[in-house]
């Protein structure tokens, strides 16, 4: 006794996501079949057949949207002399969240990795260098994440946008907001000493 | 700047899924946008619309199947006098691997679970009474799991089955073979020791 075909083919569907493997799969499959409606699967169906033709990346920022350009884009009263990078649409969606950012964004859809074999070429930095040739741009805001490959993607902007008249600047590191001391790691702390301010 | 529509759609329809929380959601919702080919999303599409008419539970065991009744069900060489009865159809799939089992299933798509509201009526045991009511059966193996939701349904069958000429069985614990005993719990230890063979 192995899967049904049409089984092994939607296992085989969901292992594409990241962090869906084998075992997972099977539990989604087993689930769609005994816990889901026809009537939810026909949704998730027609959802997921026409998603890449609702959203798609802005070609301003690259940012995901419904509209083009993108809601942040198109808005008269944000401030458009300052553009955040960042690594992922989510982050884009969680500095929105915050409230306070009142900028332009830059979508990077990846980060430099010579690891995955992921170079400049491969996420979405064509697009920015014509951005920043602007001369209303003021300040870039490099948002990526404080790991390796962020901080690598952090440098080799930073450096392509150097020879320009521009402030580049790279998000503060330390301590979460409520977060206990107790759980941070060494090189959070030292950052989070290294970035102390005076009261 | 919130997540366009057709995204929260996509991310509702990820949520149904167990153990997948609104971050996982937007993750996947953009990974189906940013990195799965438009042919791929048809192929999940199409999968996910018409899996439950390709594959439905055995209407003998409960097993999912492609075909009526299943593989085991339909196959002349299964010893037809002993039933293993199992939680989830991904058990018996398991069993089957291991490729020692020669007898039927019976899938009961659940557990008994008082706390979830889940009683001996939800889950897949009517078509299991006319079963066992035939003279060919000799054994009854319990295969649920050691969790105190199977233990109370391998009780509530137990009981039920106690006044028919059967014999009736629970599979054995124990430490897992290959498994160290420094990551065994106290109670599967103790029931390592109950469990115990002269050699």
């Amino acid at each position: 006794m192995s899967y049904p075909k049409a089984m092994e083919d939607l296992i085989a569907d969901f292992m594409k996501y990241p962090g869906i493997g084998r075992k997972t799969a099977e539990r989604y499959a087993i689930f769609t079949i005994d816990k889901i409606a026809q009537e939810d699967l026909d949704g998730f169906a027609s959802d997921i057949s026409k998603i890449k033709q609702d959203v798609f990346p802005c070609p301003v920022c690259g940012q995901l949207t419904d509209i083009n350009p993108c809601q942040v884009c198109s808005d008269p009263k944000r401030d458009k002399s300052v553009i955040m990078i960042v690594e992922s649409p989510k982050d884009a969606f969680s500095f929105e969240r915050g409230g306070t950012y009142n900028g332009l964004y830059h979508v990077l859809h990846g980060v430099i990795s010579p690891m995955d074999g992921t170079g400049p070429e491969d996420i979405n930095l064509s697009s920015l260098w014509p951005r920043v040739q602007e001369k209303k741009i003021k300040e870039i805001i490099i948002a990526t994440s404080a790991t390796q490959e962020g901080e690598a993607t952090a440098m080799y902007i930073q450096r392509a946008l150097k020879n320009l008249d521009i402030l580049t600047t790279r998000i503060g590191y330390g301590v979460p907001v409520g977060g206990n001391l107790d759980y941070a790691d060494d090189q959070t702390l030292t950052k989070a000493v290294e970035n102390r301010k005076a009261y």
